[in-house]
């Protein structure tokens, strides 16, 4: 049986309507659907349409633009494995935390740092022992992009760089911190600016490969 | 202890004398030496200055332009872990080598499959499930630069896309190749052009992770 | 007497005036006039203001944001020639419009085959002998662009690939697409980002080509 | 069976070792070879190495760095249509014959135009007819490219633009012509800079859709 | 006594308020003003603020988005030349229309002819004549912007080469017009992107110039 | 009769007996050849093989590598008009001696300044009667190419700025001159990167308007 | 005890209700708050909010949209040096006033020259005495960014460009100016472009460091 | 009297005769001379020509490709001031060595700590409080660039980023590392890739300013 990362539906460019029948018919194929990038009239009209307060047989679940809903008989997946998340400013929480609901959805444990960025360093380092006990690592951060190259530095966990972009000016499109990523003077790996879904969805991936490898030998 | 990736020297831009120097340090001090890009005076150097062919007390492994050096007295590190290395013609094969030998080195299994590039794509298909066998896989493509696109969307292992500068024209310089895969519509991680040393540490690093989960529950 | 591709009306950055007046006068003279990239409101003006509920004398086509307007006395060309349209998703879907609409225009038999995109690489491969058939096929992809790609690895039909402006990030203007097609390492000539219009007007050259071909010998 | 484009051995970057091996495999097996972007001293090893003076059981034609071998027993294929190569000056000659031999090696006609740029517009326009008798165009053109739009604009044939990277200063590298021609304001389909083997294979594709439906009817 | 290209006052990005006060002040010291680049309100603002209906003390001429103001007692330039302007398309106008005004508020006799883009060539050619008379001529284009190009190698003229930001696409933006005038295979200058007014300034002063040479010999 | 610019022979990328042969032709036909961008190669056998040291039948003039043959037959035009050239350092020289060459030969009085670059703002005032007293002026400038900007705002003479690729880092290619020149806040008209020929040649074409009309009404 | 610059917080991309709280804590743990770039909305809610007219104990200063908020019993920092901040046109004000602000919040004298831009050289000259007396200058310019380099070439005093992103067409957005000071022909060093914080930052703490210089020896 | 940076000859692309002779001009007029990126064949010019190792009328010190010549009777500037100059790795080395040399030149003293890169952030971090006393700090780096923006996080002193050109694949030739800094979140100025003499200059210039400044008031 497939594992693969969790089916998603991209809310950007679509109508209201689109967006909630396909969450509509996920719901009913699947019992769960996932919305990222969902404007403030497709999320109400999905919490509207799609919810029903009086019982409790669907939940909606958001962070930032990103929605997941269940019904009561959804059983989720679980996974042996710890995604670290950590983003370097405010203004990267939302696109961090497209990732942070793929990866929970998956089934995956999320250790969620925000607001360690490079130019208060020392509120980096104190983090150092989180960062290392966690499988596999997404590191947001706009600008120059600093903190992932900061952070692969200090641990041996994989760190995906996650560019976002924030920032005005020359490269202030997630363009610097894309290209300082990728320059990057110790090993990391880069997903697009502000994909945050792609980073989550690797992490996932990385974070599969570990539980099935605890499963492997743990004693039935 | 900490495991991390393995030191290498990049030869690029150094003169002869400091790239065997600097390799007689490493070998002297850690019974290890692994020099990334070098030219072939380097080469020749390396060979004649620092392994004697009376005795093998320093062995020398080469694949293309990446050199491994051992002192009899190395105890090379080894993991429970599978690289896939992919690669999609002829032209990406030096570079996909600089990730190969830093994987080995780290002690990993690596299974490597070459010229499966989109335009045979029964090729390509066939190798399927040798793909879906390994822990972690590195696909290494100029051009488009397609085919890890095309690989991720066939199998649940985790693919670190590793784009090539060749090709002419219009990003020819491999930036054809990097975009396509930061945009790719299957999930996968990125790093640099030509970069086979960062593609080859950051698998390392995913299965060193998946090495460490074996390991925790297997019976002592 | 010349062929060449149907005149059109690009409504972009026209006011409602100016392409009602254009498409009047188009069908005062040619009985006939196709008019791309309306807005809601040029659309609604040429509804309300060309076409006569009442009588049947105008009728209009729509597909997308193309419309295609015609008297009674409209003798439309006939092409014994078969254009191929092909798209990866369904954001591609208004922009392939422009071609299958300019096609069809100059008589050509379009073969449209939506939503085959490289991430469910089986969907394509089941539609190989349909692509074919054609006579000449339009790819449109955006993101990674890998489709026309893989596509033109598949057959012997001329393959025009149709860059799309979809996507974000890094390239996500079509660029990265572009970029792709053009590095393609199977065959194929490309067109600009999002120009349906150009792939279209392309498309039908080859099929007239085709189609004057094939009468050559055709018996009387 | 299948048709497609002719196969060909991209000297570029390989040595001359392995340059004459793979053109010798190629002949043993298909009594044919075709290698494109050789250089000096690759054409004087598959000379002396390949071809026999004393008998003429293998023969070279050479058409800029583009050669082609063939055997005595070779049966060459013929295409009933046209393929018309324009070249704007002296700087395109060499990526127009990369298209010229791919061209003629399938079988087709090439009816060559040289050395008629938009300088000298008189020459370009006494050439008209001859571009209309063609099935397809390709038309190479250096610096601002304007050659494919002016010529598209005069005929009905289907024209490839072929930008080649003639020029010095902003856009010299071809990135003018490519960017000219892709944004041209007449129907026109486009290859990458320099790549005059694309251009060739794609309009040795619409050729065989020429001749293969000149074929249908015809009588036996 | 400088002579120099006439004050101007850009309105993009300044307030009703700025404008009105600006043209005003202008008004007063010199008997002339000139404003480009106006939005609707700031016309509008314009012409019941300065001009009085009742008397036609100052009279306002516009084209497209230039206005300019004189004063009953304002004695405008004369220049002995002809300025040349030239448009591709209709999108070209607004423009170009930047560069006329210029052009006529220094006294310069405009010849003006819109509309012979490069993929009618007939109507390009049919113009020769006209263009051969004008001292300097400027000749705006978009998209490919092949017409300064084409017009520079009929005549004996300065060409003054204004690319247009029209098109859509790689190099939409102007880019693709500005590389291709300046990589043009006949001689030409060139001014930035939509710069009518720099245009319009050049030409000015090469008519001075001309002007002033016609002055020298004149008989008293 | 038409005027024009001079003929000229590109010798970039020639071989040396294509160049030699070039210039003979256009010596035997003419009486006179120009050839840009000679190599050492090229010049030397310019030299020995078209100019024979005996008798004087042939001259030849360089600067930097612009050479002007000319027999004692020939009648080099002359025009009541002269061009300004000037630079802001010793690496702009070359390329602005290519302009000067063009001029010269179209038998305009040449008028040249070096060495007056904005960083010693004292020498560009110091000359700026001189630039005055030009009826056109050509302006090299690298780096940031400011020159231009700061002389067009001190005279009335139209100023053509002519970036050079003098330079380093971001911009250096002369990429920064150029955007710096088209963004000039005084008004200027450009040509592209190190196109010396192209300034040269704008120039003899305003140079030759201006001619015409001192012409008109001169007393015979 | 760290000196450093003033914190502020950028209001850009933050809701009211963010910038208000943000503002609010400054204010009550500081007695001080400065704020960059706010909306008319987020401008209005401080000085509703914040600020009682009843009692002055909150006063509120505004330059462009930067706000700076004080209670009474801030005890504002002094420091014994100048900067000079010099601007080109009127559209760099308001980036040139954010870096105003951060100088006068940190306690240094600014000394503001505006409107010197290139095209009126003679403006600039005059005021250069007063250059020469700041310790530090900051100078503001958009289009093609040339008044660093002048007045760099005129004063010994540490100049820092501020690229403003005004203009159009090529390099408009800022580039030409930022890529023109890096190519300075004199000695500068640069921020981002529109980054006025960056730049009064870096001159604060350069006449921080200044001042520091001239307080060692002063007599107590 | 005005200070300034000292004069350098720039031998790039300069002859051996013409550095020679700029040299010595230099050495005769000003007892003193400085050359920048010399060759081995200009350095080895320059040692034979200039210096006489018989007598020490001149001394030649050299740092890199950088040269300082100075006859017995120059008398060296001497600044109270201390200039930090950082490096991230072996290769900025020479980049740095560039800066250095100018403001030790210019009589300031020079701290100079190499090898202190992002990889490995203890090294940075030991060496703050050095950091801390210098007056003013150039921090070169190259790949991601991230260094001038960690160091900037830990001090109060100004501090000028260097890119460096290190690295290969996108950004490799200095730009992520230039637009890095550019968007650093810590505030800092920044030159151009590879200008290291910029950078030096600018840091002297800062130098200066604080050497004047303890110069005021110190007793006498
Ligand atoms: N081929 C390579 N590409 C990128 N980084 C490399 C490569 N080879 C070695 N490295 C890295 O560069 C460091 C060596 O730099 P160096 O001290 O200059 O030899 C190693 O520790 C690796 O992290
Ligand atoms: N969507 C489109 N994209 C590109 N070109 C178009 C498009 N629609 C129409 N055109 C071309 O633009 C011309 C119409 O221009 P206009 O005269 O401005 O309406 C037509 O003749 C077509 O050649
Ligand atoms: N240095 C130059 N830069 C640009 N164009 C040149 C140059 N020298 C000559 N040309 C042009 O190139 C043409 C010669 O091209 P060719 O026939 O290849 O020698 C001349 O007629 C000129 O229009
Ligand atoms: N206009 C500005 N441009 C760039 N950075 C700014 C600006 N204003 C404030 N900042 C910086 O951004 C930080 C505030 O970020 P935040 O916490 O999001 O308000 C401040 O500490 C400043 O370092
Ligand atoms: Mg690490
Ligand atoms: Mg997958
Ligand atoms: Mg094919
Ligand atoms: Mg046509
Ligand atoms: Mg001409
Ligand atoms: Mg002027
Ligand atoms: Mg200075
Ligand atoms: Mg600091």
């Amino acid at each position: 049986q497939r594992r693969g990362i969790p089916e998603a539906i991209l809310a950007d460019g679509k109508s209201v309507e689109q967006v909630c029948s396909l969450a509509a018919t996920a719901l009913e194929t699947t019992d769960r659907a996932l919305v990222t990038r969902v404007t403030d009239d497709q999320l109400a009209a999905i919490g509207s349409r799609l919810v029903d307060p009086a019982d409790s047989s669907v939940t909606l679940e958001r962070r930032s633009r990103t929605v997941r809903l269940m019904t009561g008989s959804y059983d989720p997946p679980s996974l042996e494995a710890t995604v670290g998340i950590v983003t370097a400013g405010s203004v990267d929480v939302p696109i961090a935390d497209e990732a942070h609901v793929v990866c929970s959805d998956a089934g995956a444990t999320v250790d969620r740092v925000d607001d360690v960025g490079v130019a208060a360093l020392s509120r980096t380092l104190d983090q150092v022992d989180r960062f290392r006990e966690a499988d596999v690592l997404i590191v947001a951060a706009g600008r120059e992009g600093a903190l992932p190259t900061v952070i692969a530095g200090l641990v041996d966990t994989p760190v995906i760089g996650l560019p976002v972009s924030s920032g005005y000016g020359f490269g202030g499109d997630g363009e610097a911190a894309l290209a300082g990523m990728l320059q990057s003077c110790t090993v990391l790996s880069v997903v697009n600016v502000d994909a945050g879904f792609v980073a989550g969805g690797q992490a996932t991936l990385v974070a599969q490969a570990v539980d099935a490898a605890r499963g492997e030998n743990s004693p039935q």
